[in-house]
């Protein structure tokens, strides 16, 4: 029997970041790995394959790329567009080709997300060169493009590059090219994403708003466009390009009862509370910050800072892995405890707990209509809060919130709202631990407002 | 080499219940298995034993046995003691002996927890008949002896029958037999089990408070002892004499969205809210009974029909299977549903949703102190807070909370309390879905109290 | 975030039967389940859908088609083209339509394989009706289309559906549809299926050899087509009209030893041996036929009959369930036995064991050149062995083996040869299970033979 | 809820290598952790539980300690008993005491089989000092004692050590204590152990032959006893006591197909074929090992060297794991490649392979009636040998072969035999890679003798 090609997804949540793992009989490749790379070592073990190379689509911001750390495993050589490749990688361009058995991957150079981006064309050697489907990167998801704001000041250039990129590069492959993003949906690199893995050149020509304007459009669309930008970036971008510091099994942190969970606390351990914001919502360790498991990759990297120790809360030990795995990919490798017995060891010693009032969204229409003095603090993106919004409410990102604390007046009760109840259980539980005292949540936010028929505005 | 004797405990959690597979070389036994049975044909299968014989210790009232299950799939023998026989069973008395490879079991009468309690001594044949291990049942824990409170017109006889078992039947097998009982730590089937499930009769017989007692001293205690009877063991007893119906899967509950989820429970769906009960304080629906997972077993039986359609909300889709194996095992087999998307979905449906304030013991203290006008509702045993309970603290145990709701005024605030904050949220839940309008709940509860300095009677 | 829309492939090994999950938010379709079928059920749930619908692309000849059994687990309704309606599903007809979530799936009527075959469209609703994927059952595959063998008087007719299937229904949906069918790589529903498992209609229509002959050239080619054709078709097609028996577990295989199976043996017992052709070709018992693990699927139902208990032996235990994963998918529950301790129990118990000599290219060559007297029984199809062999060989095909035994000299010694040594190893131990003394096989055979420079003819 | 007490065995397959996890609550210790420790770090998580002492029992020469290993993950303290710390650990000496949670570790001083042996007694100190476990080490197994072997020229002295530390220390402790010793049925550490892993320091002292010994009797028998010292002894000795190299994560081989793979064996590559001794035995490439996969703890360490790469041959990759673990556990981390596609793969290229004819017990019988001339060479230890073998076998312990390859004639055939058929093979792959033409193997070997009706010696 012929042996198998094979074209696997590894998808890490939270990011929506997809990786993959591409290969003919005994010979492989992965594009864009993770830092907790052992999945791919396993899944080409499974298959008889060994990892040859190892290809970065760009410089990522919004993970460390755990090409090393495959490198160290395998061997492989790690690859990266020659505009600005990584020290550690080697240089590929135009053109450069690589055969796995049969399988051909080609280089094509993508540039507007970054000027060194790069996508691979995968073709079956058995029917020539004719392309079969496209790792396209940040260049191009399903439903969207990559954003290109990250340098301000060239906008309009990178725009037009990208814009080159997709309909002189990539279009040209074909209609019949199966897509092969960087991302998939969730993911903080593109704003407009389809909730849909699946998808082939010709229906993005077709489909894909982005596609579908003109140059011009594009450019002064692209130009205008702002992406949140939290501030772990920019440890991502150095640990991309300089490499990131080995990563060989994961963090291995304590379990601590209250008493010694209390005193990690108080010599600067930071503590996430991974349980969901309902829990959080009916009881929390005063000074501990919310960060529901999955959104950890999405938020917890507004808030942490990379010299100071990080400490858990789960509702199950079976959580903390996937914690750790969370962290490691944004780089936080200091996971140094989880209290032992949760929120119950801690509410059974007599320490403080505390909690936040919940309402609903009928609670809020009939504030708003008895014209009750509070603050609705609405901590979802400038661009959601434009589209549509209740009227009164204060807007601050909640990226932006500890940073913008003084906008909130520390008077009056806060109500926090955001799409669904989760960004506002997170900011509530920052008021909190910055001093504010009367501080609730909206759960179900502006979806269950819309259905409760709260007034509207925007 | 040899083939190997292998002895291997498989434990449910939240009963507590201790199984047991042992054999040798290609035979091996099953001791009180459970109804979800799959456990025994793989491990068996992965020694390359088939198993033979089934063992009932005794007619079980708290679980569903699966020895029919399990004599389905493997062709074994079922044995019961001959004082009560189950329909579905062989008859086995005292002297009858078994052959697993070199491993011998033999029956030893044991009556006392119930008229037909056996125990199997356990001998590896090539050292004699000098016994290696014991299994119990419901006559010796670690800790503590079976409960003897199902025959309320003739505790005294019970009790002594059982002080014969213990005295004239166990403890003279030899200080150096290992002990294996029917239920560990945390089962309602003991009241004073050490938190602790290995232990010889030489060591139970030195320090387990039950067995150093004199056979009168022993006699009276037990007579005067008073267990929980939840109202589902009613059917386990039939069960478990009749025969449960056949089990070959798990029950499979369909995923269904909150105008689905809502419309089943206006036709009589009972939905257990399996989350967290801090999750459940921070949000919960109204009319659903607060039940965390792990206290399924536990506390379910109390409330949960027989006859009523079961509804689920967990806060991951893992939980499910948990959930399903614990309701299950205590014969709740229609299961229906799972709220798709969980408390998030319902919540963004705009539909109601409540919550319970969760108050520390400090604010208990506060409150005492000011005198302030509120029900204190104590939900432990009766045991339990006749030892130690807060001042003015009215005591209904959880299990009979539902029909003695009357007892408890309307008219003032409740806050709900037990030994931790689990049992008393799951009071809550059913005050309000019993219409009680303010009701609060006390995390942590009388160990936090302890801690905080309340002040103490009893 | 918006709800994810998902289309997981299930493919189960051997068969190269591919199936798949696919639906949004709450609500999912399968199409073509397989009957061990709790795989979407856990799959769904782990998305919290509920499967709503399930498709059957066509009535398969080839397995088991899990439909009722996911029916009676879910209570989704079973669809079915309306040329021949199962008599347990509903009839549907070209255009009629589903709804899942925003995803759409349209019938196609695309007889030819049969005459019940439809494919089903995939859209998402958000951007209309443009079709994203093709589920095309056994009409396309990628780089094969269908057989259309199965009405041999019959066979311009169908053909001739078939390329009408494809050309006007099918490929002008649009080259940038992705390309879901029922079998990869392995199957036996196809000869030429790419060892790929990823296109495109567009692709296909390129590169695929079957899509660029024309429709006269077409229905010649494949009505000159003979595929193999195994006993056990007859009862999937009779189940697969009927209904199968339901199958609630896995059967559970009573691990025998020695004595035990033997006394099986001699009462009927048929065994498998599923370990590798190397462990058999080292040792085996006598009478038991080679069928390594993952050749079952293929093999296995050339031999196994339907009113015979089967035995099993294997190298682990964890290989058992697979085994019988793979029967019960060919209809065949009455596994009954596997042999404790495995071959190394039977060969310590003092019982014969048998083993065959292997010889390789290079013996081969040698005897060749030395005019060595000896029957070299190629035991490939008619179509391999026509495309090259070595000269002297006698052809029949494995699967005919069984009848066609006189025709093979019962008094020269005999080699066994085929593509790679995996079937000329099944062939021997039918060889030796039938009395032929003096049997060799010739391991790597053709693949080797070529390397080792063999002579070669055709 | 008490917090629960727990002790969980954690077994090495092979070596029978038992290690354990005890603890109480949120603390923890692990008695002879295994260097592939993630097992403590993940079960400790799981109880929610910190390990924060590590036990040695003593220097071991059979395996790699994992104490430096898991003290890295976790932090924990080193203890080793006084009399000969190892380099990265701290002295404890008789009477110390640890507490975890109620539980206490107090060490008892127990040498014999090393001069820095200890014991550790398991208290739970609810119920005072009454030892309820005892961690014997190498002092006390189920059915035997350690080996006193290691000191050539003390041997009275270290074997009346031991009787001491049974007679004087262990069994006064009481009937009732359990045992828990650091090997079970299979190690090398002891030449009689029970095919059984539990007991009570009382039934030993019953049942144990050792046990039931005068101090002369034992003394006496204990300073004639030799058991087999495998050479990779010695690197686990340095290893353990100066520390090994720090094992992150298991070594990474590559798979390589067949032309890389025969490279790297003619650049000194090291190959174990891990499959079953059938498979070996039907084909098996020239110049590999056969040491079937759970063999490998037992028998590799004869004939691997610390400064030669090692590749590997597996039936499944599965099993791949299993082999790396094994190789670690004895310090052989340089494990570099692994034959893609095994030995199909290897057949199909045309590659020369060969294989070992097996014969029966009764050919073998028919062989020494007709009095045919060949070699029978029994592989057993000189014990086994001496206890009973067939007339006219020549005896060269298995780990002795490769420096005693000079008595075994080259002119004759040679037939391998050994107790069961395993060991007998891996000599006869030993003695095919030594040049010896003709070599046949006998599966099933003694046993199959025995009941072949063999003519037997001794």
């Amino acid at each position: 029997m012929p042996k198998t090609m094979f074209l696997e997804t590894v998808k890490s949540e939270g990011l929506a970041h997809l990786s993959y793992l591409v290969g003919h009989g005994e010979e492989a490749a992965v594009i864009d790995p993770r830092r907790d790379c052992e999945v791919y070592v396993e899944r080409a073990r499974g298959r008889g394959a060994r990892i040859t190379h190892i290809f970065e689509t760009h410089r990522n911001e919004d993970y460390v790329i755990g090409s090393s750390d495959l490198q160290r495993r395998t061997g492989a050589q790690i690859h990266h567009g020659a505009a600005q490749v990584a020290d550690y990688a080697q240089s590929v361009s135009e053109g450069d080709e690589f055969a796995f058995g049969k399988l051909r991957l080609r280089v094509l150079e993508t540039p507007g997300h970054t000027y060194d981006s790069i996508s691979l064309v995968l073709s079956d050697a058995s029917n020539g060169d004719d392309p079969l489907a496209a790792f396209t990167g940040d260049a191009l998801f399903v439903g969207d493009v990559g954003r290109t704001d990250f340098f301000p000041d060239r906008r309009q250039e990178v725009a037009a590059l990208l814009h080159e990129s997709l309909h002189e590069k990539l279009l040209p492959l074909g209609e019949h090219v199966i897509l092969c993003p960087a991302h998939g949906a969730g993911s903080v690199c593109g704003s407009n994403l389809a909730p849909r893995e699946f998808s082939t050149l010709g229906y993005e020509r077709r489909h894909n708003e982005r596609l579908r304007m003109g140059r011009d459009e594009f450019v002064g669309f692209k130009a205008r466009e702002n992406h949140h930008f939290p501030p772990y970036f920019h440890t991502m971008e150095r640990y991309n390009q300089e490499g990131a510091p080995p990563l060989d099994r994961l963090p291995v942190p304590q379990p601590l009862p209250p008493q010694a969970f209390e005193n990690a606390m108080e010599r600067g351990l930071m503590v996430l509370d991974a349980r969901s914001p309902e829990a959080f919502a009916g009881a929390f360790i005063p000074g501990t910050l919310c960060c529901p498991l999955d959104a950890i990759p999405s938020y917890a990297g507004y808030f942490l800072e990379y010299d100071r120790p990080i400490g858990l809360i789960v509702e199950r030990p079976e959580e903390i892995e996937s914690a750790l795995r969370y962290l490691v990919r944004m780089g936080f490798d200091d996971v140094q405890a989880v209290l032992a017995g949760g929120l119950t060891a801690w509410q059974t010693s007599g320490r403080e707990f505390d909690h936040v009032p919940a309402v609903t969204a009928r609670d809020l229409k009939e504030r708003m209509e008895a014209g009750t003095d509070f603050t609705l603090l609405d901590v979802r993106g400038a661009e959601e809060f434009a589209e549509q919004h209740l009227p009164g409410a204060l807007n601050v990102y909640l990226g932006d919130l500890p940073g913008r604390l003084d906008e909130i007046p520390r008077d009056r009760p806060i109500t926090t709202l955001c799409s669904s109840g989760m960004r506002s259980m997170i900011a509530a539980s920052i008021l909190k631990a910055r001093g504010f005292a009367r501080v609730e949540e909206n759960f179900g936010s502006m979806q269950a407002c819309r259905h409760a028929g709260c007034p509207m505005e925007g």
